[in-house]
């Protein structure tokens, strides 16, 4: 006997019961984007290597699965070419690449389909991607992302219509132990000017997202070797200890960066989100304002937040932010947008812990029908046919085993009803309906069966 | 400016309008999959080449979309891999690779979990493929595959349930134009063996694939070509040119083979499956048991058939068969089974051409609140958000734009409602509700705007 055949490194099958759950989780967050008015969007798994390769700085392109060109590869190559190692060869055997997230997709879809696009467009995106990362606890290589994005417009709104989002998606899911930290980008850039390193915002931004990880002092030491000095740090520590509520927050960093342009503006946009939100009665809602929150990728401009959950040890469940230019990665420029994206396979995982998905009927089959003999076939498939077309989900065993097999089956699947059909029964024109959970069995006429089932 | 970024030869977008189509689709047949009591599943879109090479036959392999290995890939090589060419070189660069079909993989996903599994087992399963194919008319790089498979059995009412499902999703779909030919593997074996070329059925079943396409001369030149002698094309010709209805064929055909064992098992099977549907009242479909129906696959062995549309010029729309050692390629023998895959990218097609698919709301939004100013913009959000809250699928126009301009985007995208809020109607708690279809306009109560869009 061969050995069982093994999966790829982080991959994963998923099983009627793990379908089940995931369908959930997607159904439900699928239902939220539609009443925000999102449209469908998908795009191929496989995108040219030029689309790709950029966008997620060097170590997103170390993390990109790359496709073999079909065919002679090495035709067109010479051994010089091999020569030059992995990374130069790569581009000479490969032009094609799997999907690394949704968002430089759609922004392509967007630059390549702007003429038909009505702005501001509404898309959400539901759809695998791939990064050829380690896997560890909630990482996978292959995983589902669910995004929603509004592009055509820098309103404010917008980036508020993400937070309800976020309080709607997880109400529906039952999931209320996270916490939503929230902050804009522009607070760090004014932050970069204050402690008089401007343009430096984003070396910035890589520290501090580190922060909670590898703890302050060690952010500092990163900053230093970025050529940062000593008095800028010092500038930095106060704001770093900034405490209180979200408003005493933002009163106090005020002071600091208050008189700043881009601070002004930042504080202004956290202010709308956090007023608006705190005023509206019947939403309930963790939302922290954490200054020292960076998000990694950089080409966020403006709002960005992220959810963690309270109860489970398990990284960002979802996030997101506003983008100024995203599309001009592609050619084409003033295209402000907000987006959103939920990480389901870690929702899963927290879901599975806290012990939050329904109970559900995993049999997927309502009622199984004997299989006695081929004098009873005959009853037994037009039964079978009408339940179906009453949209009871219904099998018929298919081989005429024992009776006691047949059971044993319809038990082991969870099937809840069985329909005997014997000889008697054909003759009769009835069913024996049994309810595996009770043991109860009623002789049943086909329209009486029906009504039951429904 | 750059140059539109482009997609892969092969891949395609699906806007809003493709996924809402697209979806009917899915919906339609998951839906029959589920009144048959199949349950989901879904495997991942990497595989070892190991589990995938060598199960497609040779122009399968070259079809395989292959995975560079990732990081120093290279470094696993030496100067001799590369001389010896692209087809050595790539098992020492390569050991992934897409998934190429749903059947290979359940089989593998079957071995795998044999011992979770209660059989028969009855799965569903829709996801995409991909084959690096010449792209043509109906054939894609990335398509998606619908497919329902019954293993464990290899009761003939399972095959039967596979006629039935194409009656009940092309009847659920309204495309009534198809055929749908049948016919079973153990004739094509039983002709071998009368014809005098016992061992030789899967030469004769690779030829006759072709008959439509290339016509008899051309076959027997193949047959002849492939080592078969001119005595045994003279014994098959009367075979090919046995005519009449399904009945009639099936007598005729017992004259040449009906004395042979696997041919009486053939004949008997092909039987009771005419003779279930014939005798069905309320089924209407276009059944032709077809002699030389042959299938590409090598894995058949007993019912085998394909649905073409009748109307519109169109390869096989869906396809599918009994194997009795799927899962024999994975070390596990007698699993015998039956399935069906349909082929959803095909089906939208011959959809398209013959306009079948109902009117849909494009809109995704059916009801647009105007954003007048920051006065009107607490009632505009609280009217928002009750609606979506009834699951009423709304927008607020995220920007204080010119009501012309709001308007003009709500009926370019087809939104069929229009909310007016302004400070009038925000001093009196109401919305003035403009149906664009119409030009009428009505003032409303929030209560009454629910229960108008319920």
């Amino acid at each position: 006997m061969l050995r069982k055949p093994g999966l790829p490194k982080g991959t994963r099958d998923f099983g009627p019961e793990q379908m089940f759950r995931r369908n959930h989780i997607i159904n439900k967050i699928r239902a939220v984007f539609e009443t925000y008015g999102f449209l469908p969007l998908e795009t191929p798994s496989l995108e040219n290597l030029s689309v790709l390769t950029g966008k997620y700085g060097d170590e997103g392109d170390q993390l990109l699965f790359k496709i073999l060109n079909s065919g002679d590869f090495l035709g067109k190559t010479i051994e010089e070419d091999y020569k030059q190692g992995s990374k130069e060869f790569t581009w000479k055997i490969s032009n094609k690449g799997l999907r690394y997230d949704l968002t430089v997709p759609f922004a392509r879809y967007v630059v390549k389909h702007q003429n038909e696009i009505t702005f501001p467009f509404r898309r959400y995106q539901i759809q695998p991607v791939w990064r050829a990362d380690n896997p560890q606890k909630g990482r996978y290589r292959e995983f589902y992302q669910c995004d929603a994005d509004i592009i055509g417009t820098n309103s404010l709104i917008s980036d508020l219509e993400m937070v309800w989002l976020i309080h709607d998606v997880f109400k529906s899911l039952n999931l209320d132990d996270f916490l939503l930290k929230f902050s804009n980008r522009k607070i760090i850039t004014a932050i970069s000017e204050y402690i008089g390193v401007p343009g430096k915002a984003s070396t910035l931004c890589v520290a501090l997202d580190k922060l909670e990880k590898i703890g302050r002092d060690n952010v500092f030491e990163e900053l230093i070797a970025k050529g940062m000095s000593e008095q800028s740090c010092g500038r930095l520590t106060p704001i770093l200890e900034i405490s209180g509520d979200n408003r005493q927050k933002l009163e106090k960093l005020k002071g600091y960066i208050g008189n700043l342009e881009t601070g002004k503006h930042g504080i202004e946009e956290v202010s709308f989100i956090l007023e608006i939100v705190a005023n509206k009665k019947d939403i309930d809602l963790k939302l922290d304002f954490d200054i020292t929150l960076a998000r990694g990728l950089s080409y966020y401009t403006g709002t960005i937040f992220e959810v963690k959950p309270t109860t489970v040890q398990m990284g960002s469940i979802t996030g997101g932010g506003r983008y100024d230019n995203l599309t001009g990665l592609f050619g084409l420029d003033g295209m402000s947008g907000t987006g959103i994206s939920f990480g389901i396979d870690r929702i899963y995982d927290v879901m599975v812990e806290l012990n939050l998905f329904p109970q559900t009927d995993l049999a997927g089959t309502k009622v199984m029908i004997t299989n006695f003999d081929h004098n009873t076939l005959g009853f037994s498939l037009e039964v079978l046919n009408t339940l179906r077309k009453k949209g009871i989900n219904s099998e018929l065993y298919p081989d005429e085993a024992k009776m006691k097999k047949q059971f044993r089956y319809a038990d082991k699947k969870g099937i809840l009803f069985v329909a005997i059909i014997g000889p008697d029964e054909t003759q009769r024109n009835i069913v024996s309906l049994k309810n595996m959970a009770t043991g109860e069995q009623q002789s049943l006429t086909v329209d009486e069966l029906i009504r039951k089932l429904s």
